[in-house]
């Protein structure tokens, strides 16, 4: 018999010895009762210390894999699993999952929807652009944390997120208009935990949810995981139609209301001033609260600025904020941050610190070093300047070259189309043909998720959101063109 | 009037002064109706540009601070916050969230236990002590990251995790004797997260959970979040009672079963091999899977290791092993993983992907980096040496000084004693007035989360938890001969 044995320098030889074997027991190299060499054979055949041969040898008797006959040696063991391979113990778990699994399978749509292939023009992704990351500052900003507080960070932090961070972002969201008195931030793993951490806080199963319809996708997919009853407030091409707004909350018993003012995922728009007030003023005279996400803030360009609704707020403690980065900086990290009143705040620490005791001390330390040294604001310059030429270019070139009812969008890193009278899913089989993929609208509609995507929708049928962000000029010219043609053919 | 602007070069100039104006308005330093500097005045008064002046006022206007007549200048407006004073939206957050919310904040004992204060000796961590971390490699390991992938690491990654740490801990289960055909990975953000997501994909609300008893009180916490119904089996100073386990599985629909065979938090006992396979067997007997979470494993001396329960349920697909090395290597970097069957674990990847998209991509490819070096295997010896030092020293100790019924632990982190008829609370409380904190032993018993904590629990009165893992040896005998002095005065 040959013992091809493949022993690398890494592991445990013995370890390694052990489970090779094992493996020859089971795939019946090694037949039941056949004799193993001597420890002092296998060790001059394979150049292993006979002590790690002796411990394998152990371990696969410990096992009940092999039994040894005194002053004869080792023998492989017919095995029980063979005897009962009927019994074996295999639990159906396709079956066997709880309905919350099932729901988050349903409303995945990175597995339920067309993938991007190598080689492929993609509008599907709004991720930043990693060409545009400074990863010098950033191993400078490493190096230092490491330097100067490297086993502090490397152990256990705190729930709410490490001190100079979270003061960080006091001061920036002062910068931009917060009253922050008596509020605090709990520091989570990007919008996305934010979210969820928050919805769990402040609303229960069946509790009914305002949002803009169509809506950010993940968003849909957490409030309905939670078992919430969205309430969709229909987005025209000049934003959320706020009389249909006032109607709903007349209509249903609403506890809270999610908005996405700046840069509102899938469409693009920037929510004027005004409507932000009146927004604002409407959930104050029916006391309901604001979960706003700040998203994309940072994009907007210096005359552009305007105030977020928890600016709105001043010292009321009614609009609960969550920031993140992950679409200007380094989502790899996932860091996000949500700021609110200080109790609810408090109970949110607690409820953070169950589900994954804090966010990584490391990435929150990397991202405040490299926010505070002040390159932060070159760098959205930098940035603003690429999106917005991407924005122009493709904006530009959709009203050009794409049949449209409207097109929206503001800037930022995406535009919203709505075709027409042409099925944007068809559109989307037609484009993956010629190497073009983008992302249907429909998935972005309540309606979507109410029926957990399993019939294709009829709201949204018409729209697609184009993501720019990633691509280059020459691509998004090539792409728009191509989708373009493509709609001529339906 | 003098205004006392600070300026700083890091922020936008005119959201500085925005924010400082709108400071002085709320806080009545400038008075209703009262006139503003002109722009230029105040230009030339605090040396900024007259454009970053108008900015700012501008914004105020628009949020309603202030108000402009042509010709004349910007007056401060009436707060409407001031004419509604007792109206301002105030939303009363401590009764206002969910039951879920409550009981996270009853339940976690970092709000609700004694504290640590500078200067005491704590028996209460038991996180790794990082003095023994190996920064310099993490520096290394963090550098080649960026330099060789830097871009692709710091954007969005996969909700399964990053492919190279994935295919690493394959084969590193595989070393320890674990089948890995048809079973797959997916990376959490430490125990934790991965605990929760076990939980909340194969058991609904009201299902029965066996565990030892006392067990992991972080397990007991997250369990009772929920909604299950937690039954324990008793731990004796041997481990488990299987009499008892049999017993209970008899007597109730029992859906899962969670268990710590290794260093058992807070028993310190590692579960013997025989033993290990009674509990498989009886469990694949019930066919109720098996949550085994496999803490601490890499702390067992060579010459003990025994094979995880997953490694003993060979290619059966029940037993769904938790990994995480936070007790030994970076808790600040929250990495953990589940290896369970492949159905299993997609499942568990949509989870995932709803809660917080994946765990940090950097943090992953640190860990990777550093343990595919090799000299983590050089690592793990240096920290068994120290910690069994400190081991040894605390349980001779322990056993010498401190009045006691059993005590149990077989190396590790931490030892458990069962105090002869001494209240631990009222020892702990005695203790820290003389500068020693420990974990009274109560809070590990599933009958104080039934009650959450909200009772003194008569289960656990006498028992209590050392951790030894960052105190110096000196410190660990000061410690103990405290406690066992204090023990006299009861």
């Amino acid at each position: 018999m040959v013992f091809d044995f493949k022993i690398n320098d890494k592991e445990k030889k013995y370890l390694q010895i052990y489970s090779q074997l094992k493996n020859m027991i089971y795939s019946k190299m090694l037949a039941p009762d056949s004799k193993l060499p001597s420890t002092r054979e296998l060790s001059s055949l394979i150049c292993v210390s006979r002590n790690s041969i002796m411990s394998a040898y152990e371990l696969l008797e410990q096992e009940g894999l092999i039994y040894s006959i005194r002053n004869k040696g080792s023998y492989v063991k017919k095995l029980v699993a063979d005897e009962n391979k009927e019994c074996s113990w295999i639990i159906p778990w396709e079956i066997k999952t709880t309905a919350y699994a099932k729901i988050a399978e349903k409303t995945d749509i990175i597995k339920n929807e067309s993938v991007y292939k190598k080689g492929m023009i993609s509008f599907k992704t709004i991720a930043p652009d990693e060409n545009l990351f400074p990863i010098e500052e950033v191993k400078k900003s490493v190096l230092n944390i490491l330097s100067n507080e490297g086993e502090k960070i490397l152990n256990y932090g705190y729930a709410k997120g490490y001190d100079k961070l979270i003061n960080f972002l006091l001061s920036y969201m002062t910068s931009k208009g917060v009253d922050t008195t008596n509020k605090s931030i709990l520091i989570t793993n990007g919008f996305t935990e934010g979210f969820d951490l928050t919805l769990s806080t402040i609303l229960n199963k069946g509790d009914k949810i305002l949002c803009e319809n169509p809506t950010h996708n993940t968003a849909l997919k957490i409030m309905k995981l939670q078992g919430l009853d969205i309430i969709g407030v229909d987005m025209t091409a000049d934003g959320i139609d706020i009389t249909q707004l006032s109607d709903k909350i007349k209509n249903n018993k609403v506890k809270a209301g999610f908005f996405v003012p700046s840069y509102h995922n899938p469409t693009g728009l920037v929510m004027s001033y005004d409507k932000r007030n009146l927004l604002y003023t409407i959930m104050k005279e029916n006391n309901i609260p604001i979960i706003e996400d700040g998203f994309n803030e940072e994009l907007q360009l210096k005359s552009d600025h305007i105030s977020p609704l928890a600016a709105i707020s001043n010292n009321d403690n009614s609009v609960i904020y969550i920031g993140s980065l992950s679409k200007i900086l380094f989502p790899g990290l996932r860091i996000g941050w949500i700021l609110g009143d200080k109790k609810l705040i408090n109970a949110m620490e607690s409820i953070k610190r169950s589900k994954n005791i804090h966010t990584s001390s490391l990435d929150q330390a990397i991202l405040y070093d490299y926010l505070k040294n002040g390159n932060f604001e070159k760098y959205l310059k930098k940035i603003r300047t690429v999106y917005n030429e991407k924005f122009n270019l493709a904006i530009k070139l959709a009203k050009e070259y794409i049949p449209h009812q409207y097109i929206t969008g503001d800037g930022g890193l995406y535009i919203f189309i709505k075709l027409k009278n042409i099925d944007a899913r068809k559109l989307l089989s037609k484009c993956i043909d010629k190497g073009v993929i983008f992302t249907p609208g429909d998935i972005f509609y309540t309606q979507s998720i109410d029926t957990l995507h399993s019939t294709s929708s009829l709201v949204g049928w018409d729209t697609l959101r184009l993501g720019f962000s990633r691509l280059t000029l020459c691509d998004i010219e090539k792409g728009v063109k191509i989708i373009g043609h493509e709609c001529l053919t339906l």
